[in-house]
C-alpha cells in the first residue's frame, strides 16, 4: 500500500487529493505532501501503543483526512476497517468486537455514533477525530496527534501477505462478513484496475470518487490514483447531482465513479438548471444493474463513455468491466474480467455448465485478489479447485459480457425444477402500477417451494391479483406464476437499498 | 504464463496471432486455437522426456511457431532459452552449456547454425524444426511432433517463483550473463505494461512486434496481447521498411513497437515510394536513445504518437516509458517508471544524490521483475536495500523524465575526479567529418586514467588533431579534453551494434 502513494509522491509529486469542503471551498494536497503527512502520522499511531497487525477501524466519509489515516495505519501494517456510517450502532458494534479494532478515527458529523460505540465495545480503546471537527477535550485530533506525536517512519517491512484492511460485506442475504484484504491482493488488484482496458486512470486524469471509502476501500481508487497521479477528487459526504456538477467543472474531472442512482441525480440536475460536464471522457458505474435507455441518456447528456461493471467485496472488488476499447453502444452487460480474474459458469452442483455462453448458469470466481476464507472463519471459501462462488446467477454472451440474473439463493426450487424470481420480478416490476416487487419461495408440502409474490404499489396504483397473473402468462411458464400475492405499504430495504428478501422470506416464508 | 493465453483463448478468442509470410502470405491464428495447439504441444514436449526444470532453447524469428513453443514450454513448468541467432555459434554454445538445454527448437532459416550447435553441445539432445520448414529424416517437426504426441495436458501447477525463461544479456560490456525470469516475474511485468499510461495495449489494438522475442521476451508483447485479445502481428525474420509498411496496412496495425533503427527504414521506405500508415495510432521505441528530431519526423510521417521507453533484459524488460497520456511534444527522454518500479541516482559510492532531479548520478533500480541474482551466480545482485545497479549514468528532469548519459564504466577517473565519456563523444560525434567517435580512459602513471580518443572518419574525410581539441575548448573543461588520439579504419562493434569499448580498452587503454 505505502507503495502506491509512494510512488505518487515520488514520480507525480503534480498530482493532487482534493476534498469538497462543506461550504463550497475545497481543500487540496499534492502526494507530496499527503505522503509526508501520512508517513508522520504513522509513528503517531505507533506511539498510542498500536503495533502492527492490530486494526484501526475508521467511521467517516471520503475525505482527505481518511485516505491519510488509510495510508498511515497500513504504512506499518496497521489493518484498517473501514466501517459504513449507514448501518446501525448494534451492527457496527459486533464488527468492531469480531475485527478487536482497538482506535476508531471519525469523520465530521459522526461523533455521536462514535461515541456510542466507544461505550458499546470494551476492547475500543480511543477515538482520533477527523475533518478539523474542532477542539475536544475528551479525544484527540488528527492534526493534534501529527503536532505533538508525528514523526517519519519506515514504512513496509512487512510480508506481502500482512493483512492491510478489513471491511465487512452489505450483508443483504445473511450476516455481514468480514472480507480482510492484504497487501499483495490490494497491489494486483490495483495493477488489475490500471489496465488500458479497465479502469486505466493516467498522469493526465482527474478522477471523481463518488463510492464511499467504506464499500469495498471505494473500488480501490484511493490506491490507483496516486499510482499514476490521476487527481483523486474526493466529494466528502455529498452526493447530490448540484454537488458532483460543481467538483466535475471546478477540477476538471475526467473519470467518475459511482453507483447508477448518484449519476441520476447528476442528469436530473443538469436537466433541470443546465450546465455541462465537458471535462468528462468517462463514467464508471457499478454495484448495481443500469437500464439501457439510462446508460444511453448518461452517455447522450454527459457527452462521456459509460463502463459497466460489477463486483464483490471478496474480489476487492472488481471482478468485471466493459473495456474501455469497446466501441459505443456495444452489448456490454457489466464487462468482462480483467487479467487477473477469471469467471466460470455452473450448474447447481457445481459442475461447469458444458456451454459458457448464453446460458444462466452459477457464477464463480477465481484469481488474485479474490478471498481466500472469511475474516474470522476458519475453513476456507474456496472449492477445491479454487472457485469462489458467488451465490450469484449469471449469463455471458458471445463475447464474454456478464449480465447477472439474481442470487442463487433466491431461486425457487418446485418439483425438482428451479425457478428464477429475477425473471418474474422484471416483468411485473416494468408495470407503472407496481412500484417494488419481490419474489420469494414459501414451504409448500407437495412442490418442496412455490413462488410467492411480495408488491408495493406505486403510489396511488393498485392492481388485482388476476391481472397480475395475466401479465405473466405466456412470458413465464405457467408452473411460474406466482400462487399467492401479498400487498405491502413498504417494501422491507437493507442498508444498501435493495430489498431485503431475509426478512420476507422470515415473515411469508413459510407453509 | 498459461495464464496470459488461457485468458485470452477464453475471454478474447476473436484476438488473431499473424505471422508475415516469405511470400507475402500471412498466416492466421486465433488464441482459442494457438491455446489449443500449444497444449496440446505442451504434452508432446513430456513425452520426449523433459521434466519441469528442464530447458528448452529456442534459435527462432517471430513467427507463430516460436509463440506457440513458449507456452507449450513454460505451461507445464519448462524453462524457455531465447537465443539470439546474430551471435556466433561460440558464444550460443557456451549460453546453451551454462543453461545445459535438453532441446533447441530452431526456426527456418537457422538450422546450419542449429546442426552447428547440436554438433558443439553434448548435453543437447535433439533440435525440433520450427515454421514448417518442410520434411527432414534427421529431426522432428513441430507439424510432426503435434501430430504424433500431442494430447491434452495441464498446464500451472507449479510455484509462482518457477522459472519461466531464460535470456542473456547482449554482453557489450562483459561477458554475457543470464538473466532467469520467474512465472511470478512475467505476470509482474505484464500487468506493468498493461497500465493505461505504459504499454497500454487494449482488446482493439493490434500490436506490430518488431522487436525480436529473443530480446527480453519482445519486451514482454506475446505475453501481454493475448492477456487483453490484441492482435499480435509478426514480421517473422524481416523488418525492412517495405515489409513493415504492408504489415501495418494490411492488419490495421495500431501499436507499433522496436528500436528506432526500424521505424528510420519504414519513414525512407515511406519517403520513396509513398504511402500511409493510417491505422497507426502509437509507435513505441526502446533499446537506445532517438534525437528529437527522428522522434518529431517519425509523428508526423506516421500520424502517430511516439512512446519513448527504456529497459534492460534484467528488468524483464520495461524500465521506464513515456506516459501515453502525456500532450505531444512533453519532454519526455525515455519517460517515467510505471508503478512496480522505482529508480535512484546514486554517487559513484552508492549513496543517493541529494537531489535526484537534474544532476547525473549512477542510475539504480528496484522492484518487481527485476532480478534478484544471474543465473548462474550464487551471489545476489541487488544491494543491502534491493537496489540493482543498472551500471548506467542517468538523469532525471523536472518531472522525473530519464535520460541515459553514458555507461558508469565507462566513466574515467583523472586526478581522482571523474571524467564522462560520453558529453566528450556528443560533441565530436556531431562534426560531420565523423563517422564513429568513442572516448576510453587510458592508464597513466601521474592521473591513474587520462582520456584517450579513438576516431572513424567519415568517408571521405579527415580532421586533424589540434581542430578535434580545438572544437572540445570551452566546452568541456580543459582537463576533459583527450591527450591522445587514434584513428581507425573500422571501430569494433558489439553484436547489438553498439561501440565494443572493451576491445578498446584493450587495444588501446594500457600505459
Amino acid at each position: 500500500m505505502d507503495r502506491f502513494l509512494d510512488h505518487g509522491a515520488k514520480w507525480h509529486g503534480e498530482g493532487r487529493v482534493i476534498t469538497a469542503g462543506g461550504d463550497g471551498r475545497d481543500t487540496l494536497i499534492g502526494y507530496a505532501g499527503l505522503r509526508d503527512r501520512a508517513n508522520c502520522l504513522s509513528g503517531a499511531l505507533l506511539d498510542l501503543g498500536l503495533t502492527p497487525g492490530d486494526r484501526v477501524a475508521t467511521l467517516a466519509w471520503n475525505t482527505q483526512h481518511h485516505v491519510e489515516i488509510w495510508y498511515a495505519a497500513m504504512g506499518v501494517g496497521l489493518v484498517c476497517h473501514t466501517l459504513n456510517p449507514r448501518l446501525t450502532v448494534a451492527h457496527l458494534a459486533a464488527m468492531i468486537t469480531q475485527a478487536d479494532d482497538r482506535v476508531l478515527a471519525v469523520g465530521a458529523g459522526l461523533q455521536e455514533m462514535a461515541e456510542a460505540l466507544l461505550a458499546a465495545c470494551p476492547r475500543l480503546e480511543r477515538l482520533i477525530l477527523l475533518d478539523n471537527v474542532g477542539p475536544d477535550v475528551t479525544h484527540v485530533d488528527l492534526e493534534a496527534l501529527l503536532d505533538t506525536h508525528g514523526r517519519p517512519t519506515a514504512w513496509g517491512r512487512f510480508e506481502e501477505t500482512a493483512l492491510a484492511g478489513l471491511c465487512f460485506t452489505s450483508g443483504t442475504t445473511g450476516a455481514p462478513k468480514g472480507v480482510a484484504y492484504t497487501h499483495r491482493s490490494n497491489y494486483l488488484h490495483t495493477l488489475r484496475a490500471l489496465q488500458a482496458d479497465s479502469i486505466a486512470l493516467t498522469n493526465a486524469d482527474a478522477v471523481l470518487v463518488a463510492v464511499p471509502m467504506f464499500h469495498a476501500n471505494a473500488w480501490g481508487l484511493p490506491f490507483a490514483a496516486p499510482a499514476v497521479g490521476a487527481d483523486l477528487v474526493l466529494p466528502n459526504r455529498v452526493t447530490d447531482g448540484a454537488s458532483l456538477a460543481r467538483l466535475i467543472d471546478h477540477h476538471q474531472v475526467t473519470v467518475a465513479v459511482g453507483v447508477p442512482t448518484v449519476w441520476l441525480g447528476l442528469l436530473d440536475h443538469l436537466d433541470a438548471v443546465g450546465g455541462e460536464t465537458e471535462s468528462l471522457e468517462r463514467i464508471i458505474i457499478g454495484g448495481s444493474s443500469c437500464p439501457d435507455s439510462l446508460l444511453r441518456r448518461m452517455e447522450d447528456r454527459f457527452g462521456a463513455t459509460v463502463q459497466t461493471s460489477w463486483g464483490m467485496t471478496e474480489l476487492s472488488p472488481l471482478g468485471a468491466i466493459s473495456p474501455r476499447s469497446d466501441k459505443p453502444g456495444a452489448a456490454r452487460g457489466s464487462g468482462r474480467p480483467p487479467l487477473g480474474l477469471d469467471l466460470q459458469l455452473t450448474d447447481a452442483d457445481g459442475a461447469p455448465l458444458p456451454e459458457q455462453r448464453n446460458a444462466v448458469g452459477h457464477l464463480k470466481v477465481k484469481g488474485q485478489s479474490v478471498i481466500e476464507r472469511y475474516f474470522d472463519a476458519t475453513k476456507t471459501a474456496l472449492d477445491p479447485d479454487g472457485w469462489f462462488d458467488t451465490g450469484d446467477l449469471a449469463i455471458l454472451d458471445d463475447a464474454g459480457n456478464l449480465t447477472l440474473a439474481g442470487r442463487s439463493k433466491d431461486l425457487i426450487k418446485s418439483g425438482g425444477e428451479w425457478i428464477n424470481p429475477v425473471e418474474i420480478e422484471e416483468i411485473v416490476g416494468a408495470l407503472p402500477s407496481i412500484g417494488l416487487v419481490a419474489v420469494i419461495g414459501r414451504a409448500d408440502p407437495k412442490w418442496g417451494e412455490r413462488p410467492l409474490m411480495v408488491v408495493e404499489p406505486a403510489r396511488g396504483h393498485d392492481i388485482d391479483d388476476a391481472a397480475l397473473k395475466a401479465t405473466l402468462k405466456g412470458r413465464v411458464a405457467d408452473w411460474w406464476i406466482p400462487d399467492r400475492i401479498v400487498r405491502v405499504e413498504t417494501m422491507p430495504l437493507a442498508a444498501t437499498g435493495k430489498i431485503n428478501k431475509t426478512l420476507l422470506r422470515a415473515s411469508y416464508g413459510g407453509a
